[in-house]
């Protein structure tokens, strides 16, 4: 992605993806905004909520690890501000437990909203109890050592999608979903109208109304050659 | 299964295992039914429940799919009836959220009580909020198209055994289970009687009494051969 | 391990770890246990609660069985004392539901705590309902046979661990870990230790100490060559 | 699929697709049938050849199995007939070797032309030696029990696709597809007449002419409106 | 990574990386180059080569599918030169095989070296036969459909790494590795570099040295506190 | 399994199984060694032997990395003498490519006979032209730092069975099995019956007799209830 060394280096102050724009962005939800955004930017499905019924999103603080080593977290903590997302990866894969309740506690205290990791985290239950959400491919008791460089605030690649410092990251029940910083702004826009145009379906499909029919689907169905048939008379269901 | 085409149809007004037994047999819980018909049926462990504590059934409508694409779900839709149960599986292994809220809506509005599918779904706070059951093979938010002719009401293979429509279709926490419209009956008489025997066998454990002793295990143990050592003087356990 | 066959033997009197040494050490909970004796023991990742806020631990009563078949699981029953933990392995891979409400009813009658299984379990809405807590690799309706000989408290390995009858076993939200039983009393001061020193770090990052200090981390990070550098002018942000 | 028990059955002489036309089939290749009938019968990308360059196929003899028990093996060789192909499946998940070189030897001697199954297989250098073909979803040297009841031709399933008893199934390098029993006469024009059309597009890509023109996916590019651009002064691309 | 459309567009005319440098690359093979670049790169264990003791590379035209649809690799073809490498990938996870012999003539005639493909492939014997390489994640009959707009040059994520078009790509028995087009140039001489490392440690430990002297590795473990026990009298190994 | 700490020893001189034993195990082949000792030690079917057709077996030298860092099998080297298998384990799943042909060369300088390994190993085609044969989880060219202490000759655990240092370790095309170095004359004793029994069984098959016959099973199947049914008149096949 560039010419500068993916490892051995702490970017210190990587421009930041709007607060307020970001902070609205999170209420729209993960599905909304990638569907809005053009499908994109999904983090995948190995990246589970480990908390229910949080929805959230800051602007990333990236992390690059090597397996079974949490040191660069370490490094990243100094790094966060208020609004941002803890985002972090390895260089190979890892399930160990990287992260738990005192990276959160120290989190906490510097404003920071959540973590997204493709690793595992441990604590969960204490996680829970103070109300830091964590998004993680894994839970895991397994410790770590401190031994190897890595960086902080470099793009990282999780679930297939690339993720810069300072891009928008929201995630709630769904998962996660990465919005590029300078594209942010677009996303809100297209996130509302988004929302308006699910509202006005939900309440058409609640009073009955077919989706066959509201998308012109029924067109596409023939063009498909898709044929309606009776069961009766017809051993085809069985 | 049939010389009929399995994609590119539309099955209207399949047959429906009887209302009323599927609903006593949607209160035995996949787990009694499953042992009940003889162990078969089980659609396997990678559907999970998506929302704790809920245990429903219903006449399956059954949709094929091409992955990544949603297509049939709509035309599905508009095939259910009250009572019904949608399940949904793929040409080929697709983890997408293929279903969300909007569809949640559509379906309760018909009377439909819950979705099976081997897909992933989204919008999964909400549809916890709005109380429609689902069990999928993953949660993902991302987006589908409406591009390719899939089948609906046709049989489809899901975890490994066949589901017809109009086949009864059972959920609870410990996933989903198929049983045949035309055993829908004898279903019900056999999770009666089987619902029986593990009332009674609770009991008696609760009571202390030991299943060896219960089962005539005992007797099958010495069969095998096993035998009863005492670890004093035994280095076996170390 | 020994020259003791591995199936076909049931061992009645294993000695137990010390119960209240247990007991404490469950307190801990399992991160805690695991870093305090050298960060060894943990049962692995895949082993996941299936309810949630449970911390506890007992005494391993271990079983080995054939795949599809809980026979060794009914032998088990008869060998477990009040502050057991129940320790389930198969000889090849498997993931149907061995384990049951039934099972759970005969081992609170007799005080055993909690279940760990590398296999699946069922009836797990009615295992949350009594309070009966386990832990497996998967959640199957999935019935099983009594065909086959296994074992009873011999050595076995689950999550790439040796639990022996009678060490300690520690379950909570994190998953499981063993303490060899000639340890339990060594883990119990180290957790202790452990305990105190994660209080201090938790009450200095609540007020905004950062670890990179706390654990002189700056150094690793410079002895490692790792450079700080500002975004401004620099390229390697995006 | 019907009121017969899945298990507990030997059915003793199920009628078998016509010899020459399988035997035809088999010659195709597994993709070129598969696309030729609809793009179904596919057996899935996890059941591996274990030897390289083989293309066989026969009438199915299929086998139920417990797992890890390898019974209905042994009960299903003296049901097979030349020119059959043996189709094993269990009732749960299993990658134990319930196959090897001693079940070859016996096929071998009564015809049958090569083994697909949804287990391990073992004694794979020697399989290889005689020129016994298998399928398998897994090598493993682990071993079986003979102690449970299971089926032999009764339908089965495997990789998500139905097998009936006497069905062609064929594989080679690409894997294994099965062909309805009635539909194989269909299957032998349709795979002809796709062989033909293949080999003529062949000549033609080798000659220079593109899939775009000879497919007419011009129209549909420009259809979905993707359009070509430069990357000059377009920094797409970086 | 950009402000341009992910989908729906196909770049003409990157530009690539330096033919000859490429070609040197290729010889050097994936771990090596791998190595020399600092660790990056690597395509990851998932893409395997589907022949043996192939050892290639080219310049990078990248392809972007939706799951089950390979009409872009349609549109790619027509954008390969002589030297390139294709490059596939699915905006969700998909095995189906998208990829056989038929583009393969297609791709050969106009001069491409192979395939790196995250998805599957199939006529893998044809494939062999005519010495075309590919490395894919799964082999897999199944077959696609020509129905969805993708994109062809656009920068692609596979196995964790950015491929951009016009990037080197290199394969072996040990997978594939991206290089920046920019640092093609960096590579080669990095790479020679490190192949006469190699070459001179492989010819000291032919002889008998020891890593432990070469590297000073012993410093390394005295400084880490690993002691050396003699077994004798130590029952650690039991 | 001791008091001893897991990491940060190297063992120097453990007790060795009996070098001619080990060798006659190792002719006797894996499945049947396995058998032969009662179906127990088999690694497990994930550690895949990367060529084709080499039987081998030797005395374990054990090494526990970090994930991600081979530092230990450097000190491992040193370790062994004639006759030895090297056998690798991490504490966290990794799949990085610990092991590659530098390695190799050191190792065939010291006359050890192979690596059985959980992670992943590279140059696999410099390993085949150097005949230097291997077992392992994975192929990758990912490389290792080498930072992290770890241990040599101590127990270990892969693919479920633990693995002492001395112990015999045999590997063939079915995979890997283990011998506790206790066992190694009885297992040679064993293995001899066994192939006898195997050779006879062979030639009896190969002259038709049916195993249904020369074990009794008519008699298990007859116990289990099993049926024999024609298909003529009967619906149960399809």
């Amino acid at each position: 992605m560039s010419t500068t060394p993916r490892t051995g280096v702490i970017v210190t102050d990587p421009p930041r993806a709007d607060h307020d724009a970001v902070t609205a962005l999170a209420g729209y939800g993960v599905a909304t905004v990638h569907e809005a955004m053009g499908r994109i930017g999904y983090l995948g499905p190995d990246l589970r909520a480990r908390q229910d019924g949080v929805r959230t999103g800051g602007t990333a603080v990236t992390v690059l690890c090597r397996p079974g080593d949490n040191l660069m977290i370490h490094a990243a903590v100094e790094q966060c501000r208020p609004g941002d997302m803890l985002v972090v990866t390895t260089t190979s894969p890892c399930v160990d437990g990287l992260f738990g309740e005192l990276f959160a506690t120290a989190l906490a205290h510097r404003g920071v909203r959540g973590l997204v990791t493709g690793t595992g985290v441990r604590d969960v239950a204490e996680l829970r109890a103070m109300a830091f959400p964590v998004w993680s491919a894994a839970v895991s008791a397994q410790g770590s050592v401190k031994a190897s460089a890595g960086a902080v605030n470099v793009p990282v690649v999780l679930g297939g999608e690339v993720v810069h410092p300072g891009d928008a990251v929201l995630a709630d029940d769904d998962g996660a979903v990465v919005v590029a910083r300078e594209r942010v702004g677009e996303a809100v826009a297209a996130g509302r109208a988004r929302l308006d145009k699910e509202e006005a379906a939900r309440q058409a499909f609640a009073d009955g109304e077919l989706s066959l029919d509201r998308y012109g689907l029924r067109e596409t169905l023939a063009g498909l050659g898709v044929r309606y048939v009776s069961a009766a008379g017809n051993e085809a269901t069985r």
